[in-house]
C-alpha cells in the first residue's frame, strides 16, 4: 500500500534525525541544529508525490529527498550570514550563525551541501540512474549559487523583470527543477527528464514570488522569519517591479501552467499537493 | 606516446581557463580569480601520474583533475576568510576576500566547491567508474570539511597526537587519498581502491606535517603566504608536539612508506614525483 504525505514526513523526518545523529565536532552540531529544525520539507514531499505518481518504489526516494534537503539547509545557512542577507531568524528559531558563530556557520554550510551529495552517492539506484541524479544534482545545486550570486549583486539594483525571473529560476527554481526531475529519472522515463525540469523551474519562480508577497504583507510569527527584509535591503523582487496584485496574478498563471502540464502526465499526487500549496 | 608532466600541466592549464572563461557574475569572477592564480597543481599532477602509470586513457584524467583543483581552491577561499584564517594571502596574491569583499568569497567558496562536483559529472567515463568516482570524491571532499571544522576546534586548545593526525588525515590527507584512489578505480581495479585511498591519505599526513615545518622556517616569498601564522594563530600541529626535527624524522618515515608500496605496485612515475616532491 502507497504511503500518505503524512506517513512519508514522519519516516523523513525519522532518517534525517538518524543521518545527523552522530556529531563529531561542533560544525557537525551546527549542521545538525539547522537542518533538524522543524520545516516544511517541501523539497522533499514533492520528490516523494513525483516518483509515487510515476511508481517508483519508496526505498529510492530517501537518499534525494534527504540531499535535496541537507542541500536547501546549507544554502540557506550562508545566506543567513551577516555577510550575505544578515538574517537572525530562521524556521522561527535564531539563524545558526547566532547560536554557532560566524566561522561555525560558514562551515556548517559546507558541510551541509557536501554531506548533501555524500548521501546522494549513497543511493541504492542502478549506475545509470545514480549518473543522472548526480549529474543533475550538480547542475541544479551549481545553479542556486549562480542564483544566490546574482541576487547579491543585484541589491540596491536596478535589473530588468527578465533578469530578476532568471535569477529567480536559479535561485530558487533550479532546486525545484531537480525534484521533479527525480520523477523520470528515477522511472528511467529519461527522455521526460528536460521537460520536467522545466516544470520545477516554472513551479520555483511561482513559490518565490509567493515568498515575495509574504514578505510583503505577511505573518512573521507563521514564517518564522522576519517580514519587510527584502525592500528593508533594497532587494530586487517581482513585487517591486510588477506591485503586489500584477504578481499575485502572474504567479497565479505560472502555477496553472504547471498543473495543467501535470495532469497531462497524470501525476495527481503532485498536482492535488500544489494546489493544496496554493490555498495557504 | 605518454605525455610529459610538463606537457599535462601546460594542457591542465588551458582546460582550466577554458572551465573558467565565462564568468557571468561576480562571483564567478571572483572564482575565476581565485583558481587560475598559478599553483603548484599538485593533485592533479598526482592523478595524472597515478592514472599514467595505470595505463588509463588520458581523456579520462581531466575531469578529476580539474574538480579536484576547484575543490581544493575553494576550500581554500573559505579557510582564508577573516571568520577563520584570516590569511591575506594565497599564492602569492591577495586572497580572495581581500580583491572581492567577504559576501563574494563565501559565495566563489561555495561555487568551487559545486563547480567541482559539475565539472566531474561531466566525465565521459562509464556509468560503474563515474558511481565510483561520485561515491569517492563525496565521501573526501566531508572529510576535508570535517578535518577544517576540528582545526578550527582543536585552534588554541590541547589535542594529542593522534587527534591532530587524524585532523591531518581528514583535512589534507583526504584530497590526496581521493587523488590516489583515481588510479584503481579509472583503470576498473576496484579492489585496490581501499588501499590506494590510505596510502593517499598518508602522503597527505606527510604534506601537511611538511607544511608545519615550512610555516616553522620557510621563505614568505617562496610559500606565497604568511609565516609563522600557526603559532600566532594558536593552531596545534605536529611539530608543536614533536619538534622540528622529530617531525622531520616522522614526515620522512611516512613518506617512504607510501614510496616502497608505490614500487610495490611498480608505479615508477609516481613514485619519482613523490622522490622529487621530498627534495624541494
Amino acid at each position: 500500500m502507497k504511503k500518505t504525505s503524512d506517513e512519508f514526513l514522519k519516516e523523513f523526518e525519522e532518517l534525517l534525525s538518524q543521518e545527523m545523529s552522530e556529531t563529531k565536532c561542533k560544525v557537525e552540531e551546527a549542521m545538525a541544529y539547522s537542518v533538524l529544525t522543524p520545516g516544511k520539507r517541501l523539497r522533499p514531499l514533492l520528490i516523494w508525490s513525483i516518483c509515487t505518481d510515476m511508481n517508483v518504489s519508496s526505498e529510492y526516494v530517501w537518499h534525494p529527498a534527504l540531499a535535496v534537503e541537507l542541500f536547501h539547509t546549507g544554502s540557506l545557512v550562508h545566506d543567513d550570514l551577516p555577510q550575505i542577507d544578515d538574517s537572525p531568524l530562521r524556521r522561527g528559531k535564531p539563524s545558526c550563525h547566532i547560536v554557532f558563530g560566524n566561522d561555525t556557520a560558514i562551515l556548517a554550510g559546507d558541510g551541509l551541501m557536501l554531506r548533501a551529495f555524500r548521501v546522494l552517492s549513497e543511493s541504492p539506484a542502478n549506475p545509470v540512474v545514480k549518473e543522472q541524479l548526480f549529474r543533475c544534482f550538480s547542475r541544479t545545486t551549481y545553479q542556486v549559487l549562480v542564483g544566490e550570486a546574482l541576487d547579491v549583486q543585484y541589491t540596491g539594483g536596478d535589473p530588468s523583470l527578465g533578469e530578476v525571473l532568471n535569477m529567480y529560476a536559479k535561485k530558487t527554481g533550479a532546486l525545484f527543477s531537480f525534484c521533479f526531475a527525480c520523477g523520470p529519472i528515477m522511472s528511467e522515463k529519461f527522455e521526460f527528464v528536460e521537460r520536467f525540469s522545466k516544470l520545477g523551474e516554472v513551479f520555483g519562480i511561482w513559490f518565490q514570488i509567493l515568498d515575495d508577497v509574504k514578505d510583503t504583507c505577511g505573518d512573521e510569527s507563521k514564517l518564522g522569519k522576519p517580514v519587510g527584509k527584502d525592500v528593508a535591503l533594497g532587494k530586487p523582487t517581482v513585487t517591486k517591479i510588477l506591485g503586489l496584485e500584477k504578481s499575485k496574478i502572474f504567479a497565479d498563471k505560472l502555477l496553472k501552467s504547471v498543473v495543467h502540464r501535470l495532469e497531462d502526465f497524470e501525476l495527481i499526487l503532485t498536482c492535488r499537493l500544489l494546489e493544496n500549496l496554493a490555498k495557504r
